[in-house]
């Protein structure tokens, strides 16, 4: 049985789609078409978005589902007219906090973008560009001003996780890929002993390294799974030695490996 | 006044965050101080999280803020007990999808990182790669298999788009900077002539584009504000002349701006 679920904002639906999804997930025996609509912020695209709906409940033969972060009452009040089941997420909970907080929201589009926004934009590029510049051991002379510096052998995660704490959360996460020659001497390069506090490590299951190796370079000693197995072992052996901490990141999505490292190096978000 | 809110969850805490975020910008007479709490997934986590909310009771002389996305009905009702306003995403959702959907949710941790997460993760992986590999016009060779080029004079907020298409939807994304050489033949360089459909254009204001440079290379002709006057003014003309589309950056968040491109674009988003 396939279902369809909308996400509709009159902003970038990431909120909404993030909700949505999270709820979506809990149920795993329906089959789920995920539609988002961003910048529904216009009659004409609230109508557009209502055909949209429309459209779908007749092919599925059931009703869509609506995950609705639309702020504008007007805009509301069209998509609530779908046939639809909807999920009204300001609603459900602006009037509650409204009189907890005992003030009135702003019920106003796009509030949460003005000033203060921009401040946490300039964090988030200039940490992006930091992430790049300091990737795969490029510029180690920047380490002093990172908060934390990845290492792990190559492949194993370090650069996307990197860039999503920097997207994400403004930290300035500095690289470094630890090589055969590294772990055969069994010691940190040099370059790493005086940041020892901020190196974080990450590892990896021997096969899936081997796995993702392949892709990059088919069929090379750098993909095999004797190399892969060799250096995972003797990475790990090296966190031990040294007592650096240490996450697998084989089950792990994106946000969790980043989320878990941070919370477990203690640092902050910067959500402001 | 000042009022603590928690975001509170058994997995990365973004889904809680993004939604007490955007709700909390809905009230500007109010400074909020944001604080989230991830992988709260045991008994003893859930007794720490109370202990902090209701210190932070105490030091505001005012009930903190809960958003809560717990699944665990143990875990939930040990920090329904703090001194908290709570706001409960799951319960509040759930129960009427259930009788939606005419069947049963998991209520079950991590549920959403299972096989096809991994899909997902490896997707969002090479789409991040790709965006590296293919930033600052280093690897035009590869545009073959982009699903969209951003072009722009330098600074205007190419990468951190690109990364964030990557990283967010698994976009394949490439940029190209145009130089003031390409300005002022006042047409495309060869390399992009035949990927003329997959190209998009970012502009920014000249003023806070000089800002932003000036960061990078001060007092450099590269960052006076005649020169970026100059490139802004030349490269708007051309997507002009050419019909490329584009968005101007200046007021958008990263997020702001990589969605308005896809919803242009008419990129799908690859939530799966």
């Amino acid at each position: 049985m396939k279902r369809t679920a909308f996400f509709i904002s009159d902003g970038t639906g990431i909120t909404s789609e993030a909700l949505g999804h999270s709820l979506l997930a809990q149920f795993d025996a329906i089959e789920f078409e995920q539609i988002t609509l961003p910048y529904i912020d216009s009659v004409d695209k609230a109508n557009e978005a209502v055909h949209k709906i429309n459209s779908a409940a007749e092919s599925d033969q059931a009703r869509p589902l609506i995950f609705d972060t639309v702020v504008d009452e007007n805009i509301r009040a069209i998509i609530a007219n779908s046939n639809a089941f909807k999920i009204d997420v300001f609603s459900s909970f602006l009037k509650p906090l409204e009189s907890e907080l005992g003030a009135d929201s702003n019920y106003s589009v796009g509030k949460s973008h003005g000033i203060v926004e921009r401040t946490r934009y300039k964090d988030r590029i200039d940490s992006v560009n930091f992430a790049i510049d300091n990737d795969d051991g490029a510029r180690t002379k920047q380490y002093a001003n990172a908060d934390i510096i990845l290492v792990g052998v190559s492949r194993c995660g370090k650069t996307p996780t990197c860039l999503y704490m920097a997207m994400q959360f403004g930290i300035r996460a500095a690289n470094y890929p630890l090589t055969e020659e590294d772990l055969e001497f069994n010691k940190l390069p040099s370059v790493l002993e005086e940041h020892r506090h901020k190196l974080y490590g990450l590892t990896i299951d021997p096969f899936q390294l081997a796995a993702i190796r392949h892709e990059r370079r088919p069929n090379s000693r750098y993909a095999s799974l004797d190399q892969c197995d060799f250096e995972v072992r003797e990475v790990e052996k090296l966190f031990k030695k040294l007592n650096i901490s240490s996450i697998n990141t084989t089950n792990f999505s994106i946000e969790e490996i980043s989320t878990r490292v941070m919370a477990h190096a203690g640092l902050e978000r910067r959500m402001n």
